[in-house]
C-alpha cells in the first residue's frame, strides 16, 4: 500500500520475442488502419504508388491520441485472452475514433455490425472513406462505433461513466483512457475519488489508464508538465496504485505495457479474492507517451511527433501544397510495412489476427458495452398501492416527494438492477424511506453517528452533480436502471452532460445495431419556489428550456400537481425506455388534489379540464385559468376560489398541465395535442390566465403556432426571490392567487364595476401581505390556512 | 519542498496568554452574533430570559460551518494586523452568511454600508431580525454583504474566484476558505491546479484553508474519510504546502491556528521576495475542526456537534417543542458569555475590537472585494483601423474572429487589467494574433517546441471551462476586464456559473454601496455549423436560450453577421458595464456585407433592412426575408439572389438582426424595439422568413406578442448533424438557401405556376447536392463558388 511501480521500459521482459514481434505487428495494423482513415479514398494497400485522387478532399479527424490508443487495446487485448478478462474499453479521447474503429475492424466486430465492410481490399476502401465522410461516420467514438458507451466529445466524463458501468457487474473490468487534456476538467479531477464508492465484490473493477502524451490542441498540459515526484504523490493521495510505463521506443515500451497491464490485472484479480473489503488501492497505469506517436517527425521544419501539432491532421496532403505531403504520407503509412500485416486480398494475417480476443470478449462485441443486450425490466410495485386518500381535494399532503419514496423505497427492495444518484440530497429531498431497505455506498471511513453509510448500498451520493450524472449514466450505458435527484437549480451544473447525453440516445436510435437503454430519469425538486433556507441562488427552473431544446422523441418532461399524479408519473418513467424523463416534483406538505383513479387517468391523458374545480359544463367558459407545476396549481386554484366566490356569474374553466410537451403540436413532439383537441381544451377565442412552474416564456415558445396563441397570459419564474415565504415568493414573481384574479379580470370587461372591485380588493391583499410578512416574518392567517372549499 | 508540516494543537505557543484570551473572545462575539441571527428577533443581549416571543418563527439558515469560519476570520485579522497584510476573504461555504454578516459587524464596516445596523442593543436587535428574513438581508454571503465576492450558493469555484482575483494584484493575498463538501465538486477539485497559472511576482497569492469540518447535509465529506497519508499526499501532488490545524479543544486550536498563519504568511512573503520565480510550492492550511464548533452537543439524543446534523438549524425551538429547547438555546448563547464580550449599549468592548483590523485593510471594506472601486476603464484601440474593406457586399473575409483578434491584440497590448480566458481554444478560435504582444501564463515546465507559453501571459488556458469561467469571474469582480473565448457547444459546461453571475449582477445592482463591475464577456465560435472535425457533439446553440432566461437588465446577445460588425460589437461590449455580453461569431473564411461605416450603424440600431440587398425600396415587400447569425446571412441571401433572378417581380425586404433583443418588446428588455418600429420592420401582415443561428424556437419566445408573430416562419438548428461540410449542415437542418426559397414560396401563393417549377427546381438542387457531396466529399461547385451579385 502506498507505494509505486515504475515499470521502466526494458528492465521486463513480460513478451517472448514472437509475443513481442506480433504484438507490435498489431499495433502497426491498427496505426495502418487509423491513417487510413484519415487520408484515403482508394489504394487502401498501397498496391499502386499514392496519388492525390486517392485522397480524401477534407481530411478531418484526430491523429495525436490515435496511435497511444492503439497500443492501449493491442494490450489489453492480450491481458483479456491471458486472463479470460470481460473487459469493455471507455476512450475518454473519444476523438481519437480512428483507433477505434481500426481495433473493432481488426477484431472482427466491425464487419460483423456493418456487413458491407469487409475484411478485404473493398471493405478497406469502404472503411477508409466513411471515416469523417459526409453520409459516413463520425470521427470520434460515437454510438456508432461498436464496443462504445462513451463518445468523448466532450470532454470530462469518462471515469465517471466507467464507475458507471462497473457498478453491480463484479465481474467486468472498465478499462478506461483518461486523456491528459481531460484530465484537467472538474469532473475528471474528481471522479478518480470514485474509488470510495465502489464495492470491491459486488461492482466490478476500473483500471485507468492516465495517457501522457503531453498537449491538447495547442499547449501542454498540466499532468504531464509537474514533477514525477508531484505525479505520484497526486495519484496516490486519490487513492490509486499507480504503475507508470513511459518512453517511446516501441520494444521497450511494449515490454513494460504488457508488465504494468499483468500486475495491475493480477491486483485487481487479488482484490477481488480477498475476504477484507476493506477499500483497497486499485491499481492505474500512467501511460507517457509521445503524441502522434510513430508519426510523421517534422514537417515544414515544425515538429510533430511528441508535439501538440499531431492533434488532428499532421500532413496537409491537398492539391496546392501536394505532391511533397504526398510522399510524406505514403512514406510514414508504409513504414507500418503493410505488406507484412495484410495478405493480398487485404485480410489481417493469421497469426496477427489470433491476437484478438474472441466472440464476446473482443471489447467490441461486449454486450455491456451494448446495455440493451442485457436489459432485464424493473419490477416495479403497484403503484396504487402508496396512493395517498384525497377525499375531497385540497387536503394536505406530506409532500409529494415524500409520498414517492415509499415507491422508490420498494422498488429498491425488489431490484438489483436499479440505483439511486444524488449530490447529498436523498434525505434533505425526503426521500428518506429508501434507507429503510439500503444504505448509501461508500467504501471510505465510517465513524459513530453516521447514518445510511455502509460498503455496499443502492444510493449514490457525493457532492458532484457531475459525478452522480456521469455514474448514472455508465449505469444506464450498460443496460440497467436508475434515477438522479437533484435540486432543481442545480441541475444546470450537468447541463451539458445532459445534452451530450440527449445526442447520444439519438444517434444510437438511429444504429439498427443498438439496442435501447433505460431512461435516463431526472427528479428535480427542492424547487424554485421552496427555497426558505438558501434563496436566490438556488431559484432556477430553467433546465427545462434546455431540455426542449433536445430531439423529440428523446424527452418527455412532467410536472405532477400532487403526490397521486408524482406515483402515475413515476411508475411510467421507471418503466420507459430510452428517452430523458424530467419530473419535477415539491417536497414540502402541500394540497393534494386527485384521487389515485383521477390522477392515473389525469396522467395517461397529460392534460385535463378539472371539471371539479371549474363551472363552465354548462356552456363555454368565459375564462381558461390553467397550471402547470404544484405552486401553480394551488395558487391558480385559489384565486379561482376567490373569483367563484366574488363573480358567481363566471364561467371559469380549470386546465390542469402533468405532460408538459402536449403543449406542442404533434409534429414538433409525438406526445403533442392535435390542435382540434388542443382548441377544445383552450377555446379559440377565449382569454387564458397561465401559472407555469417555470420562466413563462416557455410557455409561450410551446404554444406560440396554436390558434388561442394570441389570448395566454403566462405567470411564471421571472428572476426575483430571496430567503422567503412560498407565498411572498409567488407574490415576487406575480403568479399569486391575488395577481391571477387581477390578470383574469383585465382580460374580462363583461365583469364591470364588479371586476373593477375586486381588482382593488386584491390590491390591498397584496399590500396587506407585505406588511404581515415584515411584521411576522410568516403569511397571514388566511394564506396559511387556505383550503379549497369546492 | 515536498514536505508537510502538522501543527499540532498545543505544542506551539504563536499567541501570549493576553492574545489567546481576547482572540477566543472575538471568537466567541462572532459566534454569538452568528447564533442571534439564527434565532432572535427581540432581547439581544439576553438581558432578560428569552422567551418565545423573542425567537422568529421562521429560523432558517446554516450554523455548521459558520463557528469555523469565525475561527478562520478571527485568526485572518490578527496575521493581517501582525504583518499588515491586503486581503480579502472568499468564503467557499457562503451559506455560512451568519460568519461573514457577524465579522463585518464586529469590524465595523457592516454599520458602514447599513447605518440603520448600529453598533449597540437597537443595531443588533436589527442585525438578528433581517437575517433570512423576507424583506431582510440572504443566509449567505450574498452581494448585500460588504467584502464578499463570491455568494457560494452554488458550491465549486471559490478557488477559482480567488485565483482570478489576485491575477494583476500582486499585493493582495485572496484568503480562501474551501468546506470540504464544496471539495468534492469538479471544478473545486481541478481549481488546486489553479497554482500552475499565477505569477509570484506579478500577481498576488491565494491562501486557501481547506476546511475539514467533516459533514455535507447528511453525509460524510470524502475528504474528512480518507487516511492523513493519502490527504497530505493529494495536497503536495497538487503542488501545494500543506499546513494541519486539527482539533477541538479552542485554546490549543488557536495557539495551532495562529501558528499555521504565522508560517503560511511567512512562507508567502517569502515567495513574493524570492528572485527565482520557478513555480514555487506555496502554502494553504487544512483546517480540521468540528463542523458546528461551540453549539448544542446532544438534542434528542441525537449527537449534533461534530455531525451532520448541525448542519442548518439545530434546535428547532418552536412552539410545539417549544420550551426545552429554547432553554437549551439561552444556554449555549450564556456559553458565549456576552456580558464579557458587549458592553450594556451592546458595544463590542474595546479591548476586543482592537484586534480588527482599521480602515481598508479590514476584510469587509478592502476595495478589491468592492471591484467598481478599483475599476479603471480599458483603453481601447480605435476599432475601426481594424476594418475589413468590403468594396461590394460578399467578398470573402479571413474569418470574423480572425480579424477582431488583431484588435483584441492591441487591446491587450495597452492595457495591463485586461486578459482573455480560454480552454486551450484561442489559438483554434483564431485569435493568435494576440500572441504577438503577450504569451499564455504557464508556471508549470516549459520544453521546446512549445509555443506562447510563459511565467507571465495575459491569455489564460486550461482545459476546465469551469477554471476559465471561475478566474474570469474573479478578476471581473475585484475590477478589471476580460474576455471568455469558447466553443459554443461548451459554453453549457458554465451554465450553471453564468446563472450564479448573473444573480450575483442583478442582486449587486440593487445594493447602493456596491458600485458597478465589468461586464462578463463571452465569445462563442467554433460554432454549430462548422463542426467539421468534431460533429454532433460539438453542435449545440442553446446557451442563448439560457442567457435570456436571466435579468434583462443584465444580459446582451449579439450575433454580428461580418467582421466588421464584430468590431463594432466588440469594442462595445468590452466598454460596458455589469452585463453578461454574449457574442456569437465565425472563424471560418466567409462573406463580407458592411463596410465599417456600414456596420457601425448596422450595430447601432441592432436590427435594420439591408437595404442594398431588398428590392421593396418603391412599395411594400411581399416578403420579409430575416437572418440573424453569420451563416443564416449567407444562406439567406443566397436564396434572397435567387428569389430575385427567378422571380424578379416579387418585393423582397432583407432584415439582419445583430442584437438579438431587440426582437422583445422595451417591457420585457431595454433594447426592445417599440411595437410601431417592429411593425415598420416586419410588416404587420407579411410573411417572414428568419434563418436564425440557433434552435429555431427562440426567436418565436421573442416575438410571441409582435403583431405579425403568426406570420413568422423560422429555420434554425434542429439537432441534426454530423461531419459535414458548412452548408450540408444547413440542408440537414433546412436552413439552407434551397429550403429558403421553397419556404417562401409556400408563403407566396401569387407566384402561382412559376413558383410551383422554382421550388421543383429547388427540391432538384438538394438532391443534387447530396449526391455531389457523398460522392466527392464537398459541396458543389455552385455553392462553393457561389458570390451576391446585387
Amino acid at each position: 500500500m502506498g507505494n509505486t511501480t515504475t515499470v521502466a521500459p526494458g528492465k521486463h521482459q513480460a513478451l517472448t520475442a514472437e509475443e513481442l514481434s506480433l504484438t507490435d505487428a498489431y499495433w502497426r495494423a491498427a496505426n495502418y488502419l487509423s491513417v487510413g482513415q484519415l487520408y484515403l479514398r482508394d489504394n487502401p494497400l498501397l498496391k499502386e504508388p499514392l496519388k492525390m485522387e486517392h485522397i480524401k478532399k477534407m481530411q478531418l479527424g484526430h491523429w495525436g491520441t490515435t496511435p497511444g490508443q492503439n497500443f492501449i487495446y493491442t494490450h489489453l487485448n492480450r491481458v483479456i485472452n491471458k486472463y479470460d478478462l470481460n473487459m469493455i474499453y471507455v476512450s475518454g479521447p473519444g476523438h481519437g475514433g480512428p483507433a477505434v474503429v481500426a481495433n473493432t475492424y481488426l477484431e472482427g466486430t466491425y464487419s460483423e455490425v456493418y456487413p458491407a465492410i469487409t475484411q478485404d481490399e473493398e471493405g478497406l476502401k469502404k472503411l477508409f472513406t466513411q471515416f469523417s465522410y459526409p453520409g459516413g461516420v463520425s470521427s470520434h467514438a460515437s454510438p456508432q462505433v461498436p464496443g462504445s458507451i462513451h463518445e468523448g466529445g466532450e470532454l470530462g466524463y469518462s471515469l465517471s461513466h466507467s464507475f458507471g458501468a462497473a457498478l453491480d457487474n463484479p465481474s467486468l473490468i472498465v478499462a478506461c483512457v483518461v486523456g491528459d487534456g481531460e484530465a484537467e476538467t472538474g469532473p475528471l479531477a474528481t471522479a478518480w475519488h470514485s474509488n470510495k464508492f465502489l464495492h470491491p465484490h459486488n461492482d466490478g473493477a476500473v483500471l485507468p489508464i492516465l495517457h501522457l502524451n503531453g498537449y491538447k490542441i495547442s499547449n501542454p498540459t498540466v499532468l504531464a508538465r509537474i514533477t514525477h515526484e508531484e505525479l505520484e504523490q497526486l495519484f496516490l493521495g486519490y487513492g490509486w496504485h499507480p504503475l507508470f510505463v513511459e518512453g517511446d521506443d516501441p520494444a521497450p515500451m511494449h515490454q513494460a505495457m504488457a508488465a504494468a497491464l499483468d500486475k495491475a490485472v493480477t491486483q485487481i484479480l487479488q482484490i477481488k479474492k480477498n475476504k477484507d473489503i476493506t477499500r483497497p488501492r486499485w491499481p492505474m497505469i500512467i501511460l507517457r507517451s509521445p503524441k502522434g506517436w510513430t508519426g510523421p517527425q517534422v514537417v515544414n521544419g515544425y515538429q510533430i511527433e511528441g508535439n501538440f501539432r499531431s492533434h488532428q491532421i499532421p500532413l496537409d496532403v491537398t492539391a496546392t501544397n501536394g505532391e511533397n505531403h504526398l510522399l510524406l504520407l505514403e512514406q510514414w503509412m508504409k513504414s507500418y510495412n503493410p505488406a507484412a500485416l495484410f495478405d493480398e486480398q487485404g485480410k489481417l494475417k493469421p497469426a496477427i489476427a489470433a491476437l484478438a480476443p474472441k466472440g464476446p470478449r473482443r471489447m467490441g462485441a461486449n454486450p455491456h458495452a451494448n446495455g440493451g443486450m442485457l436489459m432485464k425490466r424493473l419490477r416495479l410495485p403497484d403503484y396504487t398501492q402508496y396512493a395517498v386518500d384525497v377525499r375531497q381535494p385540497g387536503v394536505t399532503g406530506e409532500g409529494d416527494v415524500h409520498v414517492a419514496g415509499r415507491f422508490l423505497r420498494d422498488a429498491i427492495r425488489d431490484n438489483q438492477h436499479f440505483r439511486i444518484f444524488g449530490p447529498d440530497e436523498t434525505v434533505s429531498n425526503k426521500l428518506e424511506a429508501v434507507f429503510e431497505v439500503t444504505n448509501r455506498q461508500w467504501e471510505a471511513a465510517i465513524a459513530p453517528h453516521d447514518e445510511f453509510l455502509a460498503p455496499g448500498g443502492r444510493v449514490m451520493e457525493m457532492l458532484s452533480e457531475h459525478q452522480c450524472e456521469g455514474w448514472l449514466e455508465g449505469y444506464l450505458l450498460t443496460g440497467r436502471h436508475g434515477l438522479f435527484n437533484c435540486y432543481e437549480a442545480f441541475i444546470h451544473i450537468v447541463d451539458s452532460m445532459f445534452n451530450q447525453h440527449a445526442k447520444w440516445l439519438k444517434i444510437s436510435s438511429e444504429v439498427p445495431w443498438r439496442r435501447e437503454i433505460p431512461s435516463l430519469n431526472i427528479l428535480l425538486t427542492s424547487t424554485v419556489w421552496r427555497q426558505d433556507h438558501n434563496g436566490f441562488t438556488h431559484q432556477d427552473p430553467g433546465f427545462l428550456d434546455l431540455v426542449v431544446n433536445k430531439k423529440a422523441a428523446i424527452v418527455r418532461v412532467y410536472l405532477p400537481p400532487d403526490a397521486n399524479c408524482l406515483l402515475s408519473v413515476m411508475n411510467h418513467c421507471l418503466g420507459s425506455m430510452h428517452y430523458v424523463n424530467v419530473m419535477v416534483a415539491g417536497k414540502h406538505p402541500s394540497p393534494q388534489w386527485l384521487t389515485m383513479q383521477e390522477a392515473i387517468g389525469h396522467c395517461a391523458r397529460g392534460i385535463s379540464i378539472w371539471s371539479w374545480a371549474s363551472n363552465d359544463q354548462e356552456s363555454d367558459p368565459d375564462i381558461v385559468m390553467a397550471c402547470c407545476g404544484d405552486v401553480p396549481t394551488q395558487e391558480t386554484l385559489a384565486a379561482v376560489s376567490i373569483l367563484r366566490e366574488q363573480l358567481p356569474d363566471l364561467k371559469i374553466r380549470v386546465i390542469n398541465v402533468v405532460d408538459l410537451l402536449k403543449l406542442e403540436k404533434p409534429s414538433a413532439h409525438p406526445h403533442g395535442l392535435p390542435d382540434k383537441d388542443f382548441d377544445a381544451l383552450f377555446t379559440t377565442d377565449k382569454p387564458i390566465i397561465f401559472a407555469f412552474h417555470g420562466y413563462p416564456w416557455l410557455i409561450h415558445r410551446l404554444t406560440y403556432n396554436r390558434a388561442n396563441n394570441n389570448n395566454i397570459h403566462v405567470r411564471g419564474y421571472k428572476e426575483e426571490g430571496t430567503v422567503t415565504t412560498a407565498f411572498d415568493m409567488t407574490v415576487l414573481n406575480e403568479m399569486d392567487r391575488f395577481h391571477l384574479v387581477m390578470d383574469a379580470i383585465d382580460r374580462l370587461p363583461q365583469t364591470g364595476s364588479k371586476g373593477i372591485y375586486l381588482k382593488q380588493q386584491m390590491q390591498y391583499k397584496l399590500v396587506e401581505h407585505k406588511q404581515y410578512i415584515c411584521r411576522y416574518g410568516e403569511d397571514m392567517p388566511e394564506i396559511r390556512n387556505w383550503k379549497w372549499k369546492y
